[in-house]
């Protein structure tokens, strides 16, 4: 069964070895476990639904509830502590573009907001229903859960093109490909529950991006149902033929409409995939080295370099004190210094080309002083690459809370960005007396610049509220030195509620208006998805 | 000095065989001389300009008839036998993003329309002044031609990114970044003479574009001077933050307002580049051959493949009959059976990855009975790749129209797209007795579909409005097979005035709705390049 709470399925667990627990002592201090509220406590807290009775819409409580928060850490805090605010007055879960489209018929008769939900993995409160308390009165609102719409509809196995119901998760949208010796390689670390729908209303990017591509090149095209009619988006390879709407549809955040189906551009299954781990004396030298492999445009499948404080964070989590004893007779042996930067190297397809990939690229590293120390990470890497936000749970009932930032920018502010964004999270807690610990790597990068992820973990207080105020000094402070320094507010989580007041320094008010009028075109009555995105 | 009626630097001619004349003379009949306009007579029909007294505006006639058309078969045939029609009333040349913004404030002032033109090469009528005879009346129009804002204005070596101002034409814009140790390498045949500004309003895709990729993946940002404002697209590598504003400006014909800076994401110059051939018996194994090559994900920098009849025609123009027979000697020892199509072969970048990727590659075309010839017929391409748009005058001067259409789908539909292409063609002219020669290549090539790019090759009529009919004809029916078997109106040309009618096939009339309303945000008097893209 999903958690209702927390992250995943709550049969697996994220255990932590002692000497995990001791870090995180010395680091911010012994955590007490926090006083979380029942299920059937929570569910006691629905109120009546304000939705006529439709065949197609559940007025369920537990329902309800279950689709009332997504992932972002304040979400957390309001339904483990209580806090839930505002439910959804039904979900409903279509099966056809024809229920689609009647709910969006029966939610303008009604008067009702309408929220497309798919996976609720949205770490920026993409699926909230609490910004409608900004309005005067509060409408009721209808979740729209798109699970049913799961089915992979047509392969064209010549083209390399799959369209499915965009309600598909992300294991069986590659279980389906896999049966016919294809995948779509888009593995966000949500991807046990996020869906394809989802994935293209946010712009995601998954862990091998730089292989497969982002979400926007994997999106060929699709079908949206929205309050002013069908869109239907051609598979062109490429097209000249004036803007191209997909690009609306991407990033949308459920404003313009429902995704139904999607057209994806798969890809054979690889005849070969390893990912190989190299550590470098200090951050600089990864950062450059890094730089040096995507600029010379080497046909990698990922590459993640990490701080010294998220390789050494890393390293106390796996808890294999015995690997890491060996690791550090190997550096020393190497002449790799005291310090040291993990970076993990993704090679996927042909066996030759992989080859020549591998030693391009470690002749690169070996440049700047990367000691290459062969798959045992990069293996450990991918075999736990979806169970890490599972961690969370671990660490949150130990009474810790772990969030994540992340931005995008060119190489030549990459430095700068990272040391901006972590001292306005060190600074942000300083009057509280709280300690916050902070680490980042680079984790999708591009020949022009990189993406940068960085997770900080502070203790839980004992009043959710306290919490909270906790986490948004952080998060106001790191988000303003993201803007401040030209940083993209978002490279791969999307704008939601979190986001939505840095989004005019990204587009410009000229910009925020054409995005408005284009939400007005096809949703004139301004039912879909209200106040995310854009006010 | 640059022909006004016709391609390219008046010095440069392309003389053709005596087997070439031959050729033409067997397949469409001999070609008679036309009767072309001469310049004085062109510009004395000129009328006097109805724009006020500006600083900024030139109301010079023959500057104005160089500025009335573009480079499409239409254009040719108005601008040679003298029925060119319409006329800007001025062309200002602006000197700064200032200067563009005085000139729409000009404009908006006096009721005039304003067409940007960068280096006047469109195909599909984006230049021309004629629509507007559409109108009750006929409002003053003043061309703004972007020459001078041709400057590098900065270059990020670290992060690989130039910002030109977007006037730059191609070889100015080559230059300047090879000085500093890079590439655009965007290469359309319009390269002499097309802008970066240009490129980006039409979408523009380059010779090498399986390497480089589309203007879509280079353009990183830029300045946009619009009658609502100035509209500032910052260049991060990777953004979720919504829609990407940058696809309103890729493909926006001038409609939303005028680019006048771009941030391009440059390449160190590559450490080696070759082109080989490789010759198939059939299209058939041709075409499996490259669909092969690119759905490996090999990292070519480029790959086209010919049919039968193009191959035949390129080799009878080329007219090296030694070479020539010196390849069929060949072919015939290897066994290559009688038909033949070429296929070209780029191979660009770090000697390591050329190497395994040409490995690869050339292993994929012998497993489809491909012979490869080595690299004599590859350089003779890239030594002539900017000659080609020559022939045009050399086959106008002798009697011969030549004239090509475009489009791109998947890879399932691309054989039967070829065949309903060319017949649409070889049918169209067939009442009037005249024969049309027709080849196809496929130049541009994705892992999920091809461009396919389609030549025809016809006799002028003694009467140029004869000449227009004949085109039309063969226009009308090839576009409407496209769109009838489902592929875009345009995968490099744009859309412009003479692809506008068949637009709405491919974008559907809500999404036809949201281009109007977006042109409706950034010039809500409908002064920018209007009838052009959408009416």
């Amino acid at each position: 069964m999903r958690r209702w709470n927390g992250w995943g399925d709550d049969t697996i667990t994220y255990p932590l070895h002692a000497s995990a627990l001791r870090f995180l002592e010395q680091r911010v201090g012994p955590g007490a476990p926090p006083g979380d509220v029942v299920f059937a406590d929570a569910v006691a807290q629905v109120p009546p639904s304000r939705l006529p009775i439709h065949p197609l819409v559940s007025p369920d409580p537990a329902d309800r509830l279950r689709h009332a928060r997504g992932q972002s850490l304040p979400d957390w805090v309001a339904l483990r502590g209580g806090r839930i605010g505002a439910f959804p007055d039904g979900v409903a879960y279509p099966a056809s573009d024809a229920d689609v489209r009647e709910l969006i018929r029966y939610a303008e008769a009604i008067g009702a907001r309408l929220i497309p939900y798919g996976g609720g993995t949205s770490v920026v409160g993409h699926v909230n229903v609490g910004q409608f308390a900004k309005l005067p009165y509060s409408p009721p609102t209808l979740t729209v859960d798109l699970s049913r719409l799961n089915r992979l509809r047509r392969l064209d196995a010549t083209s390399g093109l799959a369209t499915f119901g965009a309600g598909v998760i992300g294991p069986d949208l590659e279980a389906q490909l896999r049966a016919a010796g294809f995948t779509l390689g888009h593995f966000p670390q949500s991807f046990e529950y996020s869906t394809l729908g989802g994935w293209i209303a946010t712009r995601s990017c998954g862990q091998q991006s730089l292989g497969y591509g982002r979400i926007e090149r994997l999106f060929a095209g699709g079908h949206v149902e929205t309050p002013a009619g069908s869109l239907d988006l051609p598979s062109f390879p490429a097209s000249a033929a004036g803007p191209d709407l997909r690009e609306l549809v991407l990033g949308s955040e459920g404003r313009l409409g429902i995704i139904t189906e999607a057209t994806v551009r798969v890809t054979p299954l690889p005849e070969h995939e390893e990912f190989r781990a190299v550590f470098f004396p200090t951050w600089e030298q990864a950062q450059t080295a890094a730089r040096a492999i995507v600029q010379a445009r080497l046909p990698l499948s990922m590459l993640r370099v990490s701080t010294t404080a998220e390789t050494e964070i890393t390293l106390a989590l796996a808890g294999h004190d015995n690997l890491i004893a060996a690791l550090e007779s190997l550096l020393k042996v190497r002449g790799a210094g005291d310090g040291k930067c993990m970076a993990l190297l993704g090679l996927t397809g042909r066996e030759g080309m992989v080859k020549a990939a591998r030693h391009e690229a470690l002749g690169l590293t070996a440049d700047h002083r990367g000691v290459h120390v062969g798959e045992t990470f990069g293996k450990q890497w991918h075999a736990g690459r979806f169970r890490t936000p599972y961690l969370r749970n671990a660490l949150w009932e130990l009474g810790y809370a772990i969030d994540t930032l992340e931005t995008a920018t060119d190489w030549a502010n990459v430095p700068l960005m990272v040391d901006a964004i972590e001292a306005a999270l060190h600074v942000a807690l300083a009057e509280t007396g709280e300690r916050v610990h902070v680490f980042t790597h680079l984790s999708h990068l591009y020949p022009y610049g990189s993406s940068i992820y960085t997770t900080y973990l502070f203790r839980l207080a004992a009043d959710p509220d306290e919490t909270l105020a906790r986490w948004q000094a952080m998060k106001t402070a790191a988000s303003a030195a993201i803007v401040a320094r030209g940083g993209t507010i978002s490279h791969q989580h999307g704008v939601g509620a979190d986001h939505a007041p840095y989004l005019g320094a990204e587009k410009g008010a000229l910009g925020l208006r054409a995005i408005r009028e284009l939400c007005a075109v096809f949703d004139p009555g301004g039912i879909m998805n209200a106040g995310k995105l854009v006010e």
